[in-house]
């Protein structure tokens, strides 16, 4: 029940159509008893400067969930951003510091990567190919980097996207090993498909599954079936795998944090999400 | 509940605390289907220009209401406004028009207006003392004149306010009569109290209500308790009274139609209201 003392989290993308955040984070707001509400706000991207600085003059506003075609733009608006920002070039939440600058973060990866690691994967000085180098695998590849892989392999079809963003996070993580150019998935301890090959019918597997090590954990962006041909594959391999939308429930407890609001579990928030698939 | 879809009503004020807008629309929009809600946005004097401007830039965003403190402020930022805005000095609801233009209207008189003649008062042709000229007293003798009455007398403890209201009305409706200066209430067929007086235990009365008509009809604004003691003296001379909160849920059908939701009635908007006074 909104009244004068709420606190809003504006959902800023267009068109809003097909926003889901409303349905997963109000009911688990309600649930719990937190006096907070996701408010779509429709934004065409000539206004989005002028309604991103606009919102957050609101006083009441905790902070932005930014969604397409906002998450490229909305980054060079901001006072502050994380390195998993500038890896994938883009930004998804957006808070005020106590200063009043804006500060940023990406958790379109941090779904994916705290995922993994509640499944038993450890991420620290591991090795992955992430499969696609567009927004969801930028952002998952940096967020890989942030929790401590160590090598990653990097493939797409348009070969200068993969190199961009094996040049960002070799600035960003001089340590880290980044190779491109082949999407070979043997011997790595996580191969992702991070395009939407598995959206259609006949789309061809992201990767050649007979070559994946059976002790590999696969993952996956896809969220139109839980189980893709994809994973279905690697399931028939052994692997270990991770579904889609694990990747969205995953993401919203690092949202809470981020605005800090206390501290909620995936599957909490899944159990009170009124969505469908 | 929210979603994709969801229409917004920005409710702009500072702060947004006392708010109770969201508690009397929210309940009625979901029990009659509509979607849409209304979200207080908490918004500081000096960030409204800006804050205004970014509101209307959203696609769903339906209209906005606009409270304290920027009541007077929001006028000249708009491209249209009605005879009533013009006389109250204020402006309460703003809507885009279909080419784009922002236009305002000013309601918290209108819903004194509609109470009155749906109780019975024919302000056609009437004649009404209206004590008090700051803003709901300059908003009521806005909306009698667009009602038809015929005389107004404003008097005001600062006569520069009453003289001035008195200017603006002369100038939108020229065959209005509008005197000023006297605070006898004989011989009208309207008193209205639109003065603070009543909201502390010891106020003195508003007029002396032994020279109240007692077939003139008596209204107040105070909200504190529903029979104030002017209300209760004006009953005891046998006049018909209208109470403060009234006011409040008879201009919401107003607000309803010009952001152009479905009709409504204030005993509708009433029964469902989350509200205590």
């Amino acid at each position: 029940m909104i009244d004068g003392k709420t606190e809003l989290i504006a959902h800023l993308g267009w068109p809003t159509h097909a926003f889901k955040a409303p349905m997963i984070y109000n009911p688990y707001f309600e649930a719990v008893g937190v006096n907070a509400v996701v408010v779509p706000m429709g934004c065409p991207p000539e206004s989005f400067p002028q309604v991103l600085l606009g919102v957050f003059a609101l006083q009441n506003v905790r902070g932005a969930l930014i969604t397409m075609p906002h998450k490229v733009s909305v980054v060079e608006l901001l006072d502050e951003v994380t390195p998993t920002v500038k890896v994938a070039g883009s930004c998804n939440a957006v808070k005020r510091l106590p200063d009043g600058r804006l500060a940023g973060d990406m958790f379109d990866g941090e779904g994916f990567v705290r995922g993994v690691e509640r499944k038993g994967l450890r991420l620290q000085g591991a090795s992955a190919l992430v499969v696609g180098s567009g927004g969801v695998g930028s952002a998952i590849a940096a967020s890989l980097a942030a929790a401590g892989a160590a090598t990653l392999a990097l493939v797409d079809v348009n070969e200068a996207s993969a190199e961009a963003l094996a040049q960002r996070l070799r600035r960003e993580y001089p340590a880290l090993a980044v190779r491109t150019g082949s999407r070979d998935p043997a011997a790595f301890d996580l191969v992702v498909n991070a395009t939407p090959l598995g959206m259609q019918a006949g789309d061809p597997l992201p990767v050649d599954v007979a070559r994946i090590d059976p002790r590999s954990f696969v993952g996956e962006v896809v969220m139109k079936n839980e189980i893709t041909p994809f994973l279905a594959a690697a399931q028939a391999r052994g692997c270990r795998v991770q579904v889609g939308t694990d990747m969205l429930f995953e993401m919203i407890p690092a949202y809470l944090e981020f605005f800090g609001f206390p501290p909620a579990t995936p599957e909490t928030l899944r159990s009170h999400a009124r969505i469908a698939y």
